[in-house]
Formats: structure tokens, sequence, C-alpha cells
């Protein structure tokens, strides 16, 4: 498939992509690549993408951003993987995440899925009009949950109680799929007011998240 | 220390105390107790503790309930074990899971430490006047990541992607020791206003979690 391929960007994401490449003897300079990958910040795809001669495949990793961000390239594809990373985290991270794969015909297809797989991802299809949708539902998924233990962590501390207590809580959550237990499955509304009221009082930051969600959480 | 504990309440919590318990050999039954075990839901606490002659030691498994809720008893602690428990997980749930002390004298929190060790419990401290708002951190971290996880299932299903791959990228933000990534964190206010135009068109209901969210992200 690519031998030869080369990537722009040496950031959280990027540096992890060219770890992984490096491993493989598959990492080229932009001038001899096959495959240009581009690891960059989605607002500057487009400015990239144009100041590379045409002519290799390119694709870009954004969640979120449009294949024609790459114009006016049309041997392209994206290619997402679905995980956050850490700077000097290296190229293990990206063992066992998900990769979205979009593709506008079989050949780039077939390409990205190759690239995927050589990654240590795994592929699926995402249409380019469920992209932006798709990756807001990331966003919820990692970025929201980093959210949420903040608020979690600032109530217990703040009640005088140990914030660690609370992984083997949300791990065990998730190890349950993500079963509701807890006052809002019970009914119990009157715990429910108990909290608003404590939070109202002493962590009034707190408030319109709480709100929110326990309006979401309601059956 | 207690010899002979019998436990009311065989709900997701009760089942798991009383099995941890058994397999220790310290169940009996309430008549011949010495430290009564309530482990039924909240509303029913301080009806169930009036019913239950004064003499043994008696304690509650409630977050957020007060020590009062045990009236008249004086000999009495709470003990509230920091975790979700499946019906039929049996007494493995507890191991490793924290376990919030809540004692009016230096007998009775000796006596809910040796408790909380007993069942595999790791023991704090917890003031009396913190329980709701602790228990709120609780609610927030456990129940709402129910919450947020089918959210964004929500979203990536509509998106045509398999929700699954959000599980790695969940365990991971967990495991990164919640380092906040993405759009929010790079300053990228376009993707956020594309994602809510995308979840105003198609995921409308999830419209109000995003906003409340995004607003509580925001540095």
């Amino acid at each position: 498939m690519f031998t030869q391929i080369g990537v722009v960007g040496r950031g959280r994401l990027g540096s992890a992509v060219a770890a992984r490449l490096a491993e493989q003897r598959l990492t080229a300079s932009i001038e001899t690549a096959d495959l240009v990958l581009l690891c960059v910040p989605d607002r500057v795809i487009h400015e990239v993408a144009e100041r590379i001669p045409v002519g290799p495949w390119i694709a870009h990793m954004s969640g979120a951003s449009p294949l024609s961000a790459l114009d006016p390239h049309t041997r392209r594809f994206g290619l997402h993987p679905l995980q956050t990373f850490r700077r000097d985290g290296g190229a293990t991270q990206l063992d066992g995440a998900w990769g979205a794969v979009t593709a506008e015909s079989d050949d780039a297809r077939v390409r990205s899925r190759w690239l995927a797989e050589t990654l240590g991802l795994r592929p699926f299809d995402l249409h380019e009009d469920g992209r932006v949708l798709y990756h807001a539902g990331a966003t919820v998924a990692s970025n929201f949950l980093v959210t949420l233990y903040r608020a979690a962590r600032r109530l217990v501390e703040t009640a005088g109680a140990p914030p660690e207590a609370l992984l083997p809580l949300m791990r065990r959550t998730m190890d349950n799929g993500f079963e509701l237990t807890g006052p809002i499955a019970r009914g119990d509304w009157a715990t429910v007011e108990a909290h608003l009221a404590a939070i109202h009082q002493q962590a009034p930051d707190i408030e319109e998240l709480y709100r929110a969600m326990a309006r979401a959480t309601r059956p």
C-alpha cells in the first residue's frame, strides 16, 4: 500500500502517529512521500493542504473537518482516531482505539482502512455528513467526562472527603455497562432536592451542571 | 469487635454486604445481633430504626441520610460504600471501594472503621454536615456518568458510528488523569458551534446537556 508516509505536525496526535510509523519504517519526508498525513489543528488543515503539491495521497486526522478541507487534492481521505493523547505518550496510545474512516471512493476507503490497521486502530466507516455529530459525541464522552469528574471532585473535596475515592466508583460504573443506580433511578426526589440545596449553598458554580444533568437523567 | 451482625434489606447493597459478612461467619438474626445494619432505602431508614429495640449497635449505609434517622438509638454510626452495585454481583463488588464513616464518638468511629475494613472497604471520615454535598458528588460521578455516556452514544449512533468505539476513549480519559484535550481545551469555538448546530438539528434533546457542560468546561 503506502511505503513512504510524511507526517505534518508533531502535537499530541502527530507524535504518536509518527512514532508508530517509524516503528514500521514507513516514515518519509513530505517531498518523497506517497501519503502525506496532516496532524495539524483543524483551522489550518486547508492552508497546509494547499501548500502541498498535488500528486501524493493526502489525509487529515481531524474528527470534525470535512474532506473538502483537503482541496485541491482529490486523492484523499480522513482517518480520525477516537482517542485522547498525552504528549510523549508514544505509539502504544493508538492500540485498541477505534478509527473513523471517511472516504469518497473504494480505493480511498481501502487505503484509509489499511492506514488505520497499520497504526493499530480498529477502523469503521463514517459518512461525511455524520462527522460533526460524531465528533460532538466524542467531545461529550471525553472532554465533558473531565468536566464531570472536576465537578464531582469539587463537591467531594468541599465535603471534606478524599476525591480519589471517586475513581473506583467511576470505573465500576463503566464496568457495569453504565447501568443507572442512585437516587434518580430510585425516584428519590427528596435526595435530589437536598443535593441541590447543598450545592446552591456551598458550590453554586456546579448548580447549572447538576440541574441540566439531573433533567437529562430523568426517565 | 462485632461477632453477630444482622443485615436488614437484601437490595443491591444489602445482598453484597450480607454475602461478605457470611463469608466471615459474622451474620446473625436481628434478634441476636450486636450490630444491626440497615441496607434499606433512605426514606424508610427512620421507620425501620424505630422498630428495632434499643440495645445493640445500629448503623445505616446511606450516603445522604443523617445519623438522626437512627433515633432513638444512640449507639450508632453511618458507613456509606462509595460504589455502584449490581443485583447478584456478590461480595467482591465491595473490594477496593472507599467507605465514608460518620460517627459521633471515638467508640463509634473505631467500630465503623472496623466494619469498613471487614467488608473490604477503605474507610475515611466524613463529617455529618458534609454528607449531602458528598453524596451529590457521588451522584455526579456515577449517575451522571451514565447520562453522559447515553448522550454520547446517541450522538455517535445517530452519526452512524459504532457506540462501543467510545469505551477506549472514556477509559483512557480516566487513565490519563482526566486531562482536558479536544476543541474547548484548544479554544476552538468554531468546532463547538458546529457541534451545537448539528445537535440542534439532529438530536435537540441533547442540546441543554451540551450547552451546560460546555459552559462548565470553559476555562
